[in-house]
């Protein structure tokens, strides 16, 4: 057996999510049976770094897996997964790696960036690329928020309700917005890890403040009660994507 | 009655094309179900610039329909064409026009542009959006072959066979390739009028001297001899988009 790391990225418009379900279309499923091809039709079960939901999108997911064998070649084996996968999945690198590195459990943080366009129409190109928010937008109110979200926090009322995660203590090291054209922003996010729909119902908070529908205190008044009643609606997953995985070294 | 000219985008990847066709979902289609809608279901039959084929894109198509009436509030007129069509369908701008008006027969330049992603892996992101091709391109060639296809020329090489336009003359005013970045190009070509699938039989072309597989003199013989088959393949439809048309002031 060897282990192997792989960097994948995906448009996750036709995709249930990332993890495998029954009767659905997932990343997960279509690597797996071509790992499976690859690995003599042994059966091969992959781990990703966390899942994505339907919808979302990665620029560099990272993956494990182990195949049947000696080391194999890198580039062979990722050009024959590459080209073996559907087209709404690439494979960008593969390594090799130890056989106790662990996609999920090597400590690691996580790169989140969110599309969102802000025009009078919606550009027919970006509706399963970009969010979309007809609005006005202030940048300023909006950085604003996203200071306040920076550093150590619980985050229990930006989770979805029914999270089975008990720790929602989390470190985001970066969270900003930034102008990319007159019609376009992007956020990013950086932290030790995200509980479920938490860059999403952030976005949707954030937008609200944004538009002036919600003051910025409002943020930490949701980090304070713990209640995601007091957040805005979660946004769109179109606008999202994984956009990288950074482990720490020698893991 | 009152004539409108209304400047649109489509996403053309799940159209059979701009152009009605029995049992098809096309652009045209789309909008005049709309467009009768509002014209208090009395069919309105609209006219486009010129047509564009299955998965070929468009930042700015120009069109142009009559309703019954007194002229309408263009932005209302705006609004309700865009809300009301597809998301893979946008309308931009509506003015309104001269009776006389006509989006094909008024006179006008036409701007093609053609991405193309030149990578080892092809993004998941540009499936539908660029044309892809893996192998290495030479810009100076490239540069050096659009720039004999500027010109006044007779273009019968470089479109279909069974084409039914007689007069195969046209003048290209801008024919030139932009390096975006490592992995992407965008040609740009400005004609007072561009013959069936002359663009991508032109980059087609291009490309295949750019790699090296043909000299940049072919493209002087095609243009001599008038023959399709020393022409490059057809480029790939999903890497085009129509840019814009622009009419003689004062028509």
């Amino acid at each position: 057996m060897t282990r192997y790391k792989a960097t994948i990225a995906y448009d996750g418009t036709d995709f249930a999510g990332f993890q495998t379900q029954v009767n659905q279309r997932t990343v997960q499923a279509e690597l797996e049976k071509v790992l499976t091809k690859l690995n003599s039709y042994e059966p091969v079960i992959l781990q990703g770094s966390g899942r994505t939901d339907a919808g979302v999108h990665a620029f560099g997911q990272v993956i494990h897996f182990d195949l049947l064998g000696q080391p194999r070649d890198l580039e062979r084996l990722r050009f024959g997964l590459d080209t073996q996968t559907p087209a709404d999945i690439a494979v960008k690198k593969i390594e090799q790696v130890d056989e106790q590195w662990h996609a999920r459990y090597c400590k690691h943080e996580k790169i989140y960036e969110y599309y969102l366009e802000n025009a009078v129409t919606r550009s027919p190109f970006s509706r399963n690329a970009k969010a979309y928010f007809r609005y006005p937008l202030d940048f300023d109110r909006m950085q604003e928020a996203l200071s306040v979200l920076t550093g150590t926090h619980d985050f229990t009322g930006f989770t979805a309700s029914g999270s089975s995660v008990d720790d929602k203590v989390r470190t985001i090291s970066q969270a900003e917005v930034i102008q990319l054209d007159e019609e376009n922003f992007k956020f990013v996010f950086r932290a030790n890890g995200f509980l479920y729909k938490q860059v999403r119902n952030m976005v949707g908070t954030v937008i609200k403040i944004g538009n002036d529908r919600m003051p910025v205190s409002q943020i930490e008044k949701i980090l304070m009660t713990k209640n995601r009643d007091f957040a805005g609606p979660t946004a769109a997953p179109e606008g999202l994507y994984l956009k990288e995985v950074i482990y720490d070294q020698g893991e």
